[in-house]
């Protein structure tokens, strides 16, 4: 049986990291095989594209060519990783997948969803997460962790306002795939929000026994 | 009046160099501004695309992977260098632009003409040649130029498959757009070769002084 494909999206500090590692000894303590990974990168090849969109981000790379480069990294840690573990039968833990790039690069960037999706159609070789947890914070509280005070300059208002559409995408890709992308509100205690996504886990295994 | 966009493609090892500066001299003499660039490059973003693409291009990178980093570099250049200089007037040479892609990874790495169209669709913002000179060499001319002798090894005649797909889908694109692509029999003495060129250019600007 092929394995089950589970990603974790939202913003930095919604406490993504701590959920996978309570997640992947969930599933170890239960007999799975977890293998756990991270977009952008995963492998060496993908890993020195990230390097290269973090080395020059802050030049003048386009909005197009920084989605690209997304697509290119995805392409190589589908094949190369997630791909295989998955015929293999292993569950796969990804932190970060497609919506970050729709997210991202459609909203964030503005290019659109129609446009990154485009660009991944053959990156993803057509792999969609069994399911995707959308761990969210409130905004505000985001904005505060983020910048530590409350009263933003100019530069740090167009973060400001590049960080509200990134959310806003994400938001609008909850509404379109309700049936895979779970959102959960990851500003509460650890143990609560590890236990709803258990909980969520626990079902979609259920259904797989079960031939659903 | 927005410049001329001219490209140059064939496989290494055609001429496209010579030909390019004499192109680049008699176009100058005549008054125009030339901008004379490359591909994979001919920007700051896209050359460390470029320098990626050719430090990791023996190890595991997929088909896929290298056709969206050649697309990102390209977005990159398109956008910074090509466009702005075409809106300014200027008429830009390129050696190598979208044809390559076709024939390299599109028919070399067999992921079609369609696959590779598709994923260059943003990054060329619609962009195409006036005129693309496709310098030709007999192939087993090619052949021994390239390896410097006439029976290849197992690991040389894969190379040898490869340089025949990509020679293959050269053509095919040359009979698919036989208005934009001259095919020019590159093997022939230069200044023939340069003669041959320049009449085509000559043609082409009369045509768009003509309002053709």
């Amino acid at each position: 049986m092929r394995g089950l494909f589970i990603t974790f999206e939202g913003p930095d500090g919604g406490g993504k990291s701590t959920q996978i590692r309570l997640l992947n000894e969930w599933l170890t303590a239960r007999g799975h095989e977890v293998l756990v990974t991270r977009e952008p990168g995963g492998c060496k090849v993908a890993e020195e594209i990230r390097g290269l969109i973090l080395d020059i981000r802050h030049t003048s790379m386009t909005p197009v060519t920084e989605a690209l480069l997304y697509a290119a990294a995805r392409a190589q840690h589908v094949e190369e990783v997630i791909a295989p573990a998955l015929e293999a039968g292993k569950t796969v833990i990804c932190d970060r997948f497609l919506d970050s790039s729709l997210a991202y690069q459609g909203a964030g960037r503005k290019l659109g969803f129609t446009t990154v999706a485009d660009m991944n159609r053959h990156a993803t070789h057509g792999l969609v997460p069994e399911i995707t947890f959308l761990c969210r914070i409130n905004t505000e509280l985001s904005r505060l962790r983020v910048w530590g005070r409350s009263v933003p300059d100019r530069l740090e208002s167009e973060k400001t306002d590049f960080q509200d559409r990134v959310l806003r995408g994400f938001d609008e890709l909850a509404r379109r795939y309700p049936e895979r992308i779970k959102e959960i509100d990851a500003g509460r205690d650890i143990q609560v929000v590890y236990d709803e996504i258990i909980g969520h886990v626990r079902a979609l295994l259920e259904r797989r026994e079960h031939g659903a």
